[in-house]
């Protein structure tokens, strides 16, 4: 049975947990709080890397029988099976937890339910659904992930009034301010990677990196280039420690170019061609295979129209500066394919405001 | 010498002048409030037409002699000079005024200064600069005309999330949803005049009348087409009660369509050419000299870029929704010419805010 407590102890949990968000993965990014008697004994949120788990870490803060007969608020069903640590239902069985509420339940079939009952069985009283809504929006790339097999998709785009992410003769830099800019590096730390097309690689040569953001784990750098036409004494070929260098590409890639790209660490994931240019959505399963959970697309324009066109694009965030460029520039999205306007994509405003001198405006996918 | 409220009743009188934006043309939309010992006597602002004048219409709200040693707050000068009525000035001070606070003294010649120095002639306190800046802001479509001899400009743009005011295949109904309609109705509605480019005049068919906006004067119509092709049965060639049609041209236009549009009672403002099709900052010199203050530019792309290339745009309003038309759409802005990013046109934001389904964005032009 809820209490009303409940819901302010599991909202406290769910914020614990979004510091995992871009950090954890392929781990969910969890967050747990451990409370007796209307006071809070110990916080935990999964560390970078996906260990220790939040029950776990909560858990090690607690003198042993410190927890016994304690509530624990857990955004995530606790999982149940034995990987690299034991799993952390048992953890809260053995510190005699008297109570976990659950946010959602796992989908992971390795959990999928069992963690609950482990704990049932075991007579700890189970409340789950508890602000379910929040935990799916935040745990959204890691549902996303076990449900559909590919990670959570967002596509930032920064560019004038008028749409266009460079001028005529390639200027770019800067379009939008340093406010806006900085918040891109947000976005980029509560994102497992970064995304360009290759024509973004080659012309801005972007190091996509974490900058000014405190310690925290590198996104991935992903590129995406048919023929692997990346610079090769660009940022992506120098070693940018910790922040791993992906590469999706066709089978036309040149092996003097995989050779190179090999030589430098970097992983190449071969992806089969669709009906225009390389098949995204078979790259975005690849992606979700290889454990991603959270993916920032930075544009160009073409990558996000291909994007757009395999459907897989969760999350828009706008970036809209007070210039104007005219027809001439660059436009920020390319040619799509629709037989109407009622079929073109849609999206639905979550959130706009004022970031420096630009605005910011957040969509998701509106879902028929 | 201020005193503490005069800031409190001069707020109130703006606020009363901006009833009369978009009615008062030629005239300025002036607010008044008549108070005496702490309390408002009595209020008055520009009618429709431009009279009567504000200080006229809340002085015939009083018996005679109740304003004898009363403030009356003013957004702008009185009237010093004898037109259809005697001036304000004279007025205020045979009602026995004993304080008469203004924001802004009026740049007409035939004001300027006049009508403060009869008031102080008079023996009245005269106190000036009172919200001096939200009046300038309030009033910038008359000071404008006067100062500079065309009227403010506000350019509205409506479009897609990538820049979009049209499919491939020329939908464009509806891009942004209801609520930002009837937005543009608001803005419409505060405005002299309405504006569209002969593309839209001939592809979208527009009525631009006021619609759903009470009792109100009827914008003037203005399509910009240096050939004159507009279309001869479409909602501009019938009578819209009460609303104007001016339409822009060049020397080229055929007598034919002169002759028709003069016939169903059009205004044709003929004007040379420019660098690139008609000469725009003339067209809006002479927009200024038939009396205009403030003109709405609803697009389309090209006239919206040929009023840029001028530098005429003062104020510019986006909507933005969250549909994706792509590179193949029809772009909300026209080709620009300028040597580099830097010198690409700015405005800086004023506000952002959700309407509807829609981001609203406005800005204004920057001016280093």
């Amino acid at each position: 049975m809820t209490q009303p407590e409940d819901q302010r102890w599991m909202a406290l949990a769910l914020s614990l947990g979004t510091r995992g968000l871009g950090q954890t993965w392929p781990n969910p990014a969890v967050g747990c709080v451990i409370v007796k008697d209307g006071r809070l004994l110990a916080r935990g949120w999964t560390q970078a890397g996906g260990r220790p788990h939040a029950e776990q870490l909560a858990l090690s803060k607690l003198p042993e029988g410190a927890a016994c007969g304690a509530t624990a608020y857990v955004t995530l069903e606790p999982c149940s099976h034995t990987g690299q640590t034991p799993p952390c239902a048992s953890a809260l069985i053995k510190a005699g937890l008297a109570r976990v509420v659950v946010a959602i339940g796992d989908p992971d079939p390795r959990v999928s339910g069992r963690g609950l009952a482990m704990l049932r069985e075991a007579g700890i009283e189970v409340v789950t659904g508890v602000l379910e809504g929040d935990a799916r929006r935040i745990q959204q790339g890691f549902l996303m992930r076990v449900t559909k097999g590919r990670p959570m998709v967002t596509l930032k785009l920064a560019s004038s009034f008028d749409g266009r992410i460079a001028t005529a003769t390639g200027e770019s830099q800067w379009i939008t301010g340093p406010q806006a800019r900085l918040q891109v590096q947000a976005l980029r730390a509560s994102h497992d990677a970064v995304m360009v097309g290759g024509s973004t690689a080659r012309e801005d040569l972007p190091s996509l990196t974490l900058r000014g953001m405190g310690d925290r784990r590198q996104p991935v750098r992903i590129a995406v280039s048919a023929g692997l036409d990346i610079p090769m004494h660009g940022p992506l070929a120098e070693d940018a420690s910790g922040a791993p260098v992906w590469l999706i590409h066709g089978g036309s890639a040149p092996q003097s170019a995989r050779n190179f790209w090999t030589a430098r660490g970097a992983t190449l994931l071969e992806v089969a061609a669709g009906p225009s240019g390389l098949d995204m959505a078979a790259a975005f399963q690849a992606l979700g295979q290889a454990g991603l959970t959270r993916v920032l697309c930075e544009g160009g324009g073409s990558l996000a129209a291909s994007l757009l066109a395999v459907d897989v694009v969760d999350h828009v965030v706008g970036f809209t500066a007070g210039v104007m460029l005219g027809a001439r520039g660059l436009p920020n999205l390319g040619a799509l394919d629709y037989p109407a306007l009622a079929d073109a994509p849609r999206f639905s405003l979550t959130e706009t405001r004022r970031i420096g001198e630009d605005v910011m405006h957040v969509w998701q996918r509106v879902v028929f």
